[in-house]
């Protein structure tokens, strides 16, 4: 297994603009390929980024876990290390960037009607198609030739709820089965040994 | 909101032995801040790394969303939006890299018999002071020190379940609702619609 290079966007990060080339290398080095739906994501990202609402700091939402995470962990300070992108796997291709304490934010999503005249797009996007078919060069030629083209957009309001809430006051304390350590709730087992273990051995 | 530049590690990524100075450039570019469990989770991922099973293709569990994640993937090819890295939130301090048709893998974990040498790394993991009374610098010099003599590791085999299966099959269908695409399952709403939205507006 060998670890990969990654060289991260610099500079303003518009990929719409003059740095696609830089992008395709990122995300192939850091996602392993240039899956189109990241190159999509990239164009969804740097809307959201150039539509914020007020504010300094910002959280993210990717609403499918599929490929759209990455793009945010690139292209914004968040990442699913840091607490600052949550994902929603609801399976719709949509990101959302908003101010952590307001919750006031874009929403930027894949627009289904202004697919309809980029048919590679639409193929691949519903699945129409079996991949060993597809045409990827066109493919990804048709989402660079429609950019942002291909989404909607819309200011959203996140519910408080989601807001951003300190959970430091957690006790942490060691489980009596496996000995490691965990952030104790209602049980003196960690989740693992409460039966959730991805382990047989 | 600005984006940010990422150098990611080049080479072998062996951040015990001699690439030190750039793994913490990179963290603090990617995560943010020079996170200690991040740090830590360095060493970690670096020696399940060096203590693969046979195989080429290996997935990744992080057992918490703290920090780790972020370790496994700027040192491995597994992301999230890639879908070989999973997140099991259990709290525990652990990592796997597992053969992805097999499951055979290899555990690292925060082992807290070792920690008992380090009083910094014992009070900022168990939480006994505030944040603002640790003294940062003594706690990254003795996770340096410590390595990955912080961790326990050993050999795991990863449920049959949870080894890769392919979703290529699921349909594709516009929400009655949003009127986004969503993988359908068993209703004709997609989940943000069936009540689990984030958003008041």
């Amino acid at each position: 297994m060998e670890t990969k290079t990654i060289r991260k966007l610099g500079g303003d990060g518009k990929i719409s603009e003059f740095k696609l080339d830089d992008y395709m290398r990122l995300i192939k080095d850091f996602h392993g390929s240039t899956a189109p739906g990241l190159v999509i994501g990239g164009f969804m990202v740097d809307l959201a980024l150039q539509n914020l609402p007020k504010g300094e700091f910002f959280d993210a939402i990717a609403e499918t876990k599929t490929c759209l995470p990455d793009a945010i962990q690139l292209l914004t300070p968040c990442t699913i290390g840091n607490g600052w992108l949550r994902i929603m796997n609801f399976s719709r291709f949509a990101i959302t960037l908003y101010e952590k304490q307001s919750g006031e934010g874009t929403r930027v999503y894949l627009d289904p009607s202004k697919i309809e005249a980029w048919p590679e797009v639409k193929s691949w996007f519903y699945r129409l198609k079996p991949k060993k078919e597809q045409n990827f060069q066109l493919l990804l030629s048709q989402i660079i030739e429609a950019g942002p083209g291909l989404c909607g957009m819309k200011r959203v309001k996140v519910q408080d709820g989601m807001l951003e809430q300190k959970t430091h006051g957690s006790k942490i304390a060691l489980c009596e089965s496996c000995g490691e350590a965990f952030k104790v709730k209602d049980s003196s087992l960690c989740p693992a040994c409460s039966g959730e273990s991805p382990y047989v051995s």
